[in-house]
């Protein structure tokens, strides 16, 4: 059998280079010996990011080069309490109950806070969510020859949207071409193809699909391919087009909550709440030429991301999200406080990327939303809105500390 | 002594609260005895987020409400070559040399592919990283009476720019105040004060100075602060004023690839990969109306995050970069590839946050970058700098791979 | 018969209000009885803006409160060279032939600098143009209970299109509803409806056509009407959705420049023309947060919508720009200029607004395109497009003269 | 004497260039030529477009090519009631008492919209406007070898300011350099140069200002000037980086509206009018990806740009402008409403450019603001206070058409 420091010693020698090691020996003990390589290299100890708990092996689609784990805190928050049930006159959503939320994260007093914030939610009887829009988007670039082609290959785009769909689905056995919108820049094209990818956040998914689509389009038009991905996907960059037509799942979450519930367990006012979001989220936002308004949507998203196993660079587009906070006069005069958050690109599913790892499997088990939904994509809607439910929690909670000034303090008790 | 599932009884009957537990017995036995609560309430198994492997108090500073850890598959990627030295006509970096950098991620394939382009940045001598700005910020909302009150506010703080200054470093014993900028939106007041966190990332040392600093404010002059952050810092959303006027670092790296290591290496030409870039990272991203000009920077920065310990929802502002790709005429008439990133807003540290946690500060001593750098803040720009290089071999190897259309295959072999 | 000065002691004797003066006179006679209360009040004279062509009752649909005109200086440019034939490959654009193009601005050096360009262009056999998208939009948003009603709302939409349609369209002979599109902020709920407005511009139609259709959304559903425009248009606010989505035509013209010319004619080269664009336009405007990637785009409008009737407040749309010049290899070895710009959303009409004006009415006349087209809306495409290619001159010209360092210079002899 | 005919007969032999008329008759002979050169290629008669009331010779410094003039219509709007005067607590504005406002425009009903505004605000006994910051931009981009370069040439502008300012403003008798800001985007280096340009609008001066500075940076590092421009200043571009740092006058308006005269002029509440504000111009806005938060600035600012000579493509990035509209609640429990408009980057001068011109000069001198200010600047700080304060008339007076649901029928009336 072969032992870690003599493939360590081999690789030393040269004679085997670093990302072979898988080739030479079981996983664990390939990731052994590149442990004991770096530690060579760099006269470090690295046993406790050889601390993982999981066979190595089942890492292999997520990592190369692999020498152990990052070990990120995880702590719990909830019960998260969604209402989804459907009324006469609306429809339902896909949670629906109360849920346990693990997040993940190196930022003290973020669990407190989002806590206190479900806190008071459930005490107003919970937070309706809601996904309104759905798809996955892959746009690739092509080179024409000018403008005049450029324009004949978008009509022929909007001619052959069954062949380009047969094309792309031929792929998966799961996903449907919704829509393939081209975008024109001179003798740039870019089609923005969306899919329906169900439980799976999907970003690979759609990119097969695409380039199966792709090769359809090089064959009948005189559009060449520049790229898969031309950037108005958009994939992991702040940008506009994810802000105003969404990405993966546009969903909103809003929760009414009594005005005294803002007094007792807030320690401020419906009015004083709104005039923070209104001159922070809207006129702050606005001012710094921001595709996100709110507060800090970002740290639930991140912390939630990594505790169920999503894309963390994916917590870019999962920040352009609205938070608006509204002081609703009742007929006896007092005011309630109407809260929400609606994030345009939530990225997210509960099968493929990271979510077979062990914690993050885990993670989502206590969600009760391990694989895929029935119907299909309903686990993924559901996890979307039971995050959109955390990140109103974490916007309440964030706005109410600041309109009571303890932002610095706050930071200063918990979070060193 | 205390059991967790004795405790975790105490917490079913309603005789404790879930996140009182640290008050009742050690951390660790808090940890597991919310687990035992949580595995109750949703019919799991918690194992594998239970074998965490560092004292749970050690996390108590990053999280409240700790249930175990998520495990992050961490790998290595390098060396990573940077040519820091001084010259007679520049000044040098703080990273001189080379360093292998740990990447934590889910993302199947992005570690072989920033290797790949990590060995060629090796073999054209290395590449150069400045950071060209720094400055923590924190933008306090003021009310005031109207437009002509914020006039007035707007020359106070011009006149009291050294009071400020005091007032505000008196709270911390490193951090620098650099600048205060004010905007004016009619009865808004913001204030963008900018510090120099040295070797912290620095947000909670800027809170708390500037909270500090706007008791002066409000004692001097007519202004009411309204919240301590009025996103104009702006701290976890995509923002213009990040991304036009820096946040953290702004660092960028660049390098000249010889064409025939392009070809050799990269199986493409220099022409192939400038004009991919210009079709889809500028073109594109201005037409997608981004912030981000990039390939996928987030996916680099974010799993350099993860595995040093940095505010995984900071990736928002890193994906505030610019990559450029130029096809270099040489005497002899061939052409090289010059190659760039440029990040704005690079929010890093290599003390505080969860820089201390276990697996965390060993990475950062594979980067021999743990702790306070000499002098003080050098470790915090050679970290920015690794990164920056390490962005520039995804973005090149990225790009390599659309230029010759290998993304989706690329995905199907190694990404799953 | 009521002498000017007559009324205009009756307005000082506050007997008549300055408005109501057209009840009591002809029109000409109230506007010179209100120039003279103006003259009055202020102690000047105004017989330049009393020196108006035209009667003023032809201004009555554009303007309130007259007191004469503005004059604007208005040059010739031209031939404006278009290639607008089809070919085996590519449908014909609107526009075929040369043409002059009147321009009005105060702005020294612009009309020779177009001038210049469009030279270049006629040396280059033409310029080619094509509208690729059109659509007049107006985006009313409604208010709604909350976020479970916000979903409901998006799906009657989507299944009472032809319903919508048939109530946009009962107010318009010429307009057609293209499409509905939702766009939901918590209990904000936007429908940007987008019509064919052919050669009207179309913002009233598109108003008044919404209104009508607000009736049946508001009658079918819980939703209430808050405001008619609700900002998605985006009408004359710089906005991403624009700069994405289009607004009025989409336009994109381009040329290639033999490299003798680019010498002759603009003294510099293709690649250092190519080099500015990059720098400036490209990695300039990405930096500088923008919607606009070109040049000086908004001066050609500006100038081109002031000379033939259209509303000046949409220049601000129509700066949504993209500028690309690249340096094409021939196969001997030399290159040549592509050069293109590709305007988002330019909003443009032959029949309504100030288009019946005399001196807007010539301008129009000049272009052969005064009045309606046949079909309806070529007069409108065919306007959008010679526009599109006079930008395109301006470009390359004030491009050409960066790249040979001559602005400063240029504006020292010309602009003064 | 030479004739007009005579002239055109011998371009149309081609013994003259159209552009060289001048340099053969007087102006106004050369203008009636070109006159007759157009008509001839055209078939049209430019009898208005010829009817100008100036010498030709007047706008030689605003057009070349010229063949007449634009008549647009000029209306009246006012008294715009300003308090300018200065408190114990505040200094004073520049403009200060009450004035008529010169507007032209094609758009129906814009004038009387905007003087109903005006009206409520008389009665509100006035609006309150300030300029917060000024400073003209111009940013040239500058080639260098690599970072290493750039970040080095940053040091030595933020070294040799003194020297930059000394050679900037040896080439204008009043500007003055305020500052020289750098960006970084790897080989290419930006310098931001603001200059504070008095009563001129000032684009020329600073071009020339700093294209005389960028010689000392081009002879003294080893930077290389490659434009000018270089789209970071930013001119006629939407731009992020002059909605946040201003350009031209940053300049803000408010006014507190008794809620009697929001329900008896208005028609209804500032509830309403402050919903619908939230709705459309925040939250609107800023689902479209907007750097433009109000209702129809742009409407007013190109009308008053037109009647008092400023540049009329400009208009692009006036359209930074946030509108906000608060219900403030009195001791006895009604409300008034607070209504305020921010410009961030509005560009207006009273001297150079469009301003001499005949009827624009008369709109100078109706504002009593013809010619330079004494103090120097004075004049163009007060018109762009009047300018901000009838936009926020028009702001007030649509968002009260909106929220009383008037604008199609409004438009129906007035505008066809």
């Amino acid at each position: 059998m072969t032992e870690p420091a003599d493939l360590a010693e081999r690789v030393r020698e040269g004679d085997l280079r670093i990302h072979e090691l898988e080739e030479h020996a079981d996983y664990d003990t390939a990731v052994a010996a590149r442990r004991l390589v770096v530690e060579g290299e760099t006269g470090t100890e690295l046993d406790s990011i050889g601390d993982y708990g999981f066979p190595a092996e089942a890492a292999e689609p997520n990592i190369e080069n692999m020498i152990g784990a990052a070990q990120i805190p995880m702590g719990i928050v909830g019960p998260v309490a969604v209402n989804g049930e459907a009324t006469a006159a609306t429809d339902g959503g896909a949670a629906d109950g109360e849920y346990y939320l693990p997040l993940a994260t190196t930022e003290g007093a973020l669990l407190a806070s989002v806590n206190r914030g479900l806190g008071v939610i459930r005490d107003a009887d919970g937070a309706t969510a809601r996904v309104t829009k759905n798809g996955m988007t892959r746009a690739p670039v092509f080179r024409v020859d000018g403008v005049a082609e450029a324009a004949r290959t978008v009509e022929w785009v909007a001619d052959n949207l069954d062949a380009l769909r047969e094309r792309a689905e031929s792929t998966t056995s799961h996903g449907e071409l919704l829509d393939v919108e081209p975008y024109v820049v001179a003798d740039s094209v870019f089609l923005r193809f969306a899919y329906d990818t169900k439980d799976a956040m999907g970003m690979n998914m759609a990119t097969i699909a695409t380039g199966e689509a792709c090769e359809l389009v090089e064959a009948e038009t005189p559009a060449s391919l520049v790229a898969l991905s031309g950037n108005l996907c958009s994939d992991k960059k702040p940008a506009a087009i994810n802000a105003v037509e969404g990405r993966g799942r546009s969903v909103t979450a809003d929760v009414l909550v009594p005005g005294e519930l803002v007094e007792d367990r807030l320690h401020t006012t419906p009015e004083a709440i709104a005039e923070a979001n209104t001159r922070k989220n809207l006129t702050g936002s606005a001012k710094a030429g921001a595709l996100g308004f709110n507060a800090h949507a970002a740290n639930v998203v991140a912390a939630a991301f990594l505790a169920t196993g999503q894309d963390e660079a994916q917590v870019v587009e999962a920040a352009n999200t609205i938070t608006t906070m509204e002081a609703r006069e009742r007929e006896d005069g007092t005011t309630d406080l109407y809260a929400s958050v609606s994030l345009a690109s939530l990225e997210v599913g509960t099968v493929g990327g990271g979510t077979k790892l062990p914690t993050q499997s885990e993670a989502l088990e206590v969600l009760g939303l391990r694989g895929g939904g029935d119907p299909a994509g309903s686990n993924a809607d559901a996890l979307a809105e039971i995050i959109a439910v955390g990140t109103l929690a974490g916007e309440l909670s964030l706005l109410a500390a600041l309109a009571s000034r303890h932002l610095a303090s706050a930071h200063e008790d918990l979070g060193r």
